[in-house]
């Protein structure tokens, strides 16, 4: 195990910790860390929420959710040598749930959480169909989540970091703002809204203080959206054995990350998606100079995937297109694509007896994956999405026999405003 | 081989056969074969040109190509006692190029070719990045496909159908047409198009002639997109032992296909993507009795991929968000970051030394795969692409090496108008 | 397809076509065949007794199997420039059934057959406990087979040639007489024998006649063993898109192969195991000169792996050790372990309801994995042998509900002395 | 984490413990920890020589290593309820290198090492060709070993243990001494010998003392071997997710455990192979009450494996067959046929520059495959092995240019008697 070079006590909150994190994107946020090309060190994460959010049979907490205060990160951690133009090399040596700690009230002992927001307080994929929260508890066994709130399922976990990323610099952040927030004005009482702007309320930055944490405060960017740093890319592939090449922005590159995720499905579509969880993560990191210019990586992180992933013989797929419920045609509108096929896929899964809300979160949280399958053929793009038949403990195909019918159990925790 | 019950003789245009198939859907085209649940058979089908596009240098042929007379296509066929509200099982026993025919001047005898639409005619999905047409031949040997016009790429083929589907209800196709013709009012002298209406020109009916034929002539869909019958899903994954279910709208079902692809990436992207080619396909149908309402599957078809794909251990992948190359934020728009994620994998594979043209034609043709990695993380979704390593014969991860250079050799036939 | 440069005739006689094979290894059969490096090329390739195995339910046919006959190999093809020393590259570009053909009277159109020898007549792995003949007769769909012989199977081909190597030098040759003449002297009335000499009777030698035949008949290598030369390997692996190795040993190389199997557990442990069957294979041909120094490779075929075999998720393993039945200890006897490993899972699989020959016959034919775990440990060697449990459609796992019960059918064909 | 049962204390030797566990086979070595089916618990492991085995350069502790003091093992561990001819189901969970220390003088703390025995004391699988004393030492890094005595070589670890079973009854542990006995019998004084008798010397018996101790310690069997109730099986395949089912022949089933491996070649080649190390293992069990003869599993266990395996797409693979290198023919003796496979592998690898020693040492502790590809070709065996190519950083494959040459640096320490 390497060194733990930004520790976390589960027993006290974040910011109640021997290094403070930070949950906004600034340049000017001090590094917490500082470790050198080559190294290899481990770092602690806090779930999302910091807590917030119980291993409880209600959704209250999902529907109180205290959007301001996220993503809770560790960092940043300055890389010595890095310069902006280079790519930092960040190998996920490996990354998992609390270590030692397999019960408590924090997720990452032993268990963590996939909620559904209401679409007042953020939304989701599916919110038009969904538009309450709900709550679903996930407990560890080894590599494998099964939930007491949905029955006949179990998979083996893609443990990865929804989030991680390098600093922006200030030119980047202020284009971050500037764009953000021109699409923010062109509807800006929508709900849920269309971007989040800079909100001091609830920021954590880490070692400032003062005039400058404010100053810092109003400007800072939110952490929901990925962007050119990579951040919330919420890519289920980024797991143990991967290597990322993110862009360096500012001097130290200046890496942060948090937002474990023990499992989770492509998009993420539950939004208060994947099962959040705090944990520990190994890295290694090198850096190539002058790397962006040289192998044209303007922004945005590329990854080589680890090679030890769940391996899944069967699949069960399900197909969308740009057409909404409604009838009405869109023009080659693959989120659009994506929707239908998850809405197909749990109307699917109704019939054998799942609840929709069972099946959504099945959806959010298991290993599924979701593919732009056709984005030419107008007006119509397909998107499909793939169940692994294994993590259900009833046959799920299709027969002449019918489904066969499970018994939900007490079903989904829900709670409305 | 299971029997042929749709013969294409390769020395005959696909109108001067035993059988004639269509390039328009409509539930009148009579069936023109008959099969019995059960039944294992062999349909040949022809390139969805129907031979205008040669195996030369030049990319005139694309540039020229005849949009309106596509996608020709083999049946109907209709299988005994299917009726509306059924399930199509279908089977893909087995699909390849034109058996024992290794070379001739059809797609299918050994080689098959991509293009990419000029902007003018059809566009594609980086149409403003490439707004001429271009065209590669790929050469066949076994599995593998290997280009002139694009050297140090090598990869097995996933050969697959890019269109199957079963015939629409007449009140089916009325939705189509309504909801079609209202998209590509709000803009009907786009070009490239929203989508095309029913087009007389160029249409091939099967049998029908005289009044029979100029009324649904008038009245059939296009082929180019698909949509609650199957039709263009362009899914890479439809290949060898793949199940696949349809909803049937009809009595018999009528189910027809072309389209075949040697290999393609998801999303097809270059438009007239994929390896294109004549070839056969085994299938083996069932049915199940009013299963779309017992499975809820109204619309779309569901399907399980075979298992034996050609297996990849490493990919590098690329990751884009909803944020245009202008840098205008666009709300969750997976289209986009695709196109983001494809174009940074361009940008990637020139510093190699690829052109620009190779490198979309690679992520058109070869077995790339494109995932809806994050769509709920306002307002950036993020899409990524995964490019199988092995498919080059040079090293292609980052390194602090540097690229190495390949000779892009002659290049890619380009044409424009 | 490349060109046909061996071509059969099904409706013939192996002595019966325009080129005649051989069934004998010797330097001075003449090459029937010659091709250049990098050429590509066809080649049929009868079943191994030349049609003597029928699709009925009879196994008197396989109780007098005509074992001088076999293995009737088509070529020698000789690689123009090829010289002792060099390694030949043999890809396999493809390989399959009797292609265009799907019934008749041989196997390999539509079907193949799996037999078990009689102790009198060849043996087994498992003679003792099976001293009879029996026989299986599998049905080709598509990629998959399954057997009225053998119901609740089915499984996808992981089609390859058992047989493939190139000629003996005549040194080689007469020391692999006098190694095997030496064997057989210890034992020579044993039944079944130790090995096979040389055996005029029934030997077939491509062009050759008169006293030359006689000559070349009395010194040929039967073909039944793996040698130097690479010869029966049956490596189940050895699928499409493999590349192989051959040592050279003679001018041109003269390649021959036969013995097609469209599937084979590891160890082909029925003997007339794997599914045997006429068909078609394409070849692509180059050389390594002097490669056999340079890599240190003076004898046997090494390989790399097609990259599109079946993948499966779910394995049942059994494991066996070096302690015979009647509990005597071996000393790390690995041959032993494995038939323990093999026994158990036999007596594991009955009390499903499949009977020991439908068990045996399943771990001959299905694509199951054979594996020398342990071979160290002293005094007991560990041999494991896994199935893959998809290719049961009941479920085979252990559990607290004990096994379901399938019924058997019709059974395995047997015939006795 | 679930709660630690069986814990070791790392700065202690393996009897200075709170619990003692034992280093013999044994019904009378009373159960030290007790669970009941359906619990999940943490075992800590010892590597098998309790630190004999250093972090240095040297092979002397190596050849001289205490054999009569292995395995030492944690347990057993008695399953409330479990009685003879029940199955005990053991999944496990996880198990990986000691946690939270990645530094000291035990294998396990973050390292661990390859050994091959002097022929004068253990021998190993090719202890002709190599009959010193070698050792290679291991670093791990996340999930992938790599060693400065063999450069360019790194591979993902699948962790296991190498040795899991059950107590034996009285009478299967007589049973045992007995044939054992015979085999040693045949050739006494035999170098290495040909198995390990019952040894007082060294022997570790948990909570024995006295007469009690020593009688047992005269009865009780040695660990070498696999037998009938698991035991040193070294099947590589026991990685996490595995489900293992045992036979239970004493009450409580008394299960034991030790030897865990971060990586293993199939054959464990090296005997004192694998990569060693001590660790954790976290374990599930439960029963099928009379599941030995409900399944017909009178012996061995049977298992499926994980299924989150590192995945490897392009193998180079090796045959060898039953004949002497000393060219005298064996029967279908896959043993030999194994070892010459790996002697060829072992000859290829040197034309690229590493040593003999540091071929052999990659054959034991990469994960490589063994098969038994042919079992039945009188009179040849044929056994295959096969190399993952992504292992080496350098491209092993065959080819014209021929083999690039490595440095193999400081090499493998060699002592000798």
């Amino acid at each position: 195990m390497p060194e733990v070079v930004f520790p976390l006590d589960s027993t006290r909150s974040f910011t109640d910790q021997s290094l403070v994190g930070h949950n906004r994107w600034h340049p000017d946020i001090p590094a917490q860390v500082h470790v050198r090309p080559g190294d290899s060190f481990r770092v602690h994460a806090r779930e999302w929420f910091d807590g917030a959010i119980r291993n409880d049979d209600s959704a209250d907490d999902i529907r109180d959710a205290p959007l301001n205060s996220v993503h809770v990160l560790s960092g940043p951690i300055a890389v010595e040598g890095a310069r902006p133009g280079d790519l930092l090399i960040v190998d996920i040596l490996d990354v998992g749930p609390i270590p030692q700690e397999d019960s408590g009230p924090l997720a990452g002992q032993g268990w963590g959480y996939t909620g559904i927001f209401a679409t007042q307080n953020g939304g989701g994929f599916l919110t038009e169909q969904f538009p309450d929260a709900y709550k679903v508890v996930w407990d560890f066994s080894g590599q494998v989540a099964t939930s007491r709130h949905v029955p006949h399922v179990s998979f083996p976990g893609l443990v990865h970091p929804g989030l991680m990323g390098t600093a922006p610099s200030a030119d980047l952040l202020s284009r971050w703002n500037a764009r953000e927030g021109a699409l923010i004005a062109t509807d800006p009482d929508r709900v849920p809204p269309l971007a989040l702007p800079p909100q001091p309320d609830s920021a954590i930055l880490g070692t400032l203080s003062g005039s400058e944490f404010d100053r810092v405060a109003a400007e800072a960017a939110r952490t929901a959206p990925p962007r050119e740093n990579g951040g919330n890319q919420d890519i289920k592939n980024l797991s143990k054995g991967t290597r990322v090449f993110y862009p360096v922005f500012v001097d130290g590159a200046n890496l942060s990350l948090g937002d474990l995720h023990f499992s989770q499905g492509d998009g993420e579509i539950t939004f208060c998606g994947a099962i959040e969880m705090g944990g520990f993560i190994d890295l290694h990191v090198d850096l190539i100079r002058g790397g962006m210019d040289t192998y044209g990586v303007a922004e945005n992180a590329i990854f080589m995937p680890g090679t030890t992933d769940p391996r899944f013989e069967q699949w069960l797929a399900f197909s969308g297109t740009s057409v909404t419920l409604d009838g009405e045609q869109r023009y080659l509108d693959s989120h659009l694509s994506y929707q239908r096929a998850c809405l197909h896929a749990i109307d699917y899964l109704t019939t054998f007896g799942w609840t929709p809300e069972q099946a959504y979160m099945i959806l959010g949280a298991a290993p599924i994956e979701g593919r732009l399958s056709g984005v030419v053929d107008i007006p119509n793009s397909c998107a499909t999405v793939y169940l692994p038949t294994s993590i259900f403990d009833v046959d799920i195909r299709p027969s002449a026999a019918g489904p066969v019918r499970i018994d939900p159990g007490q079903g989904v925790p829900r709670s409305s405003f």
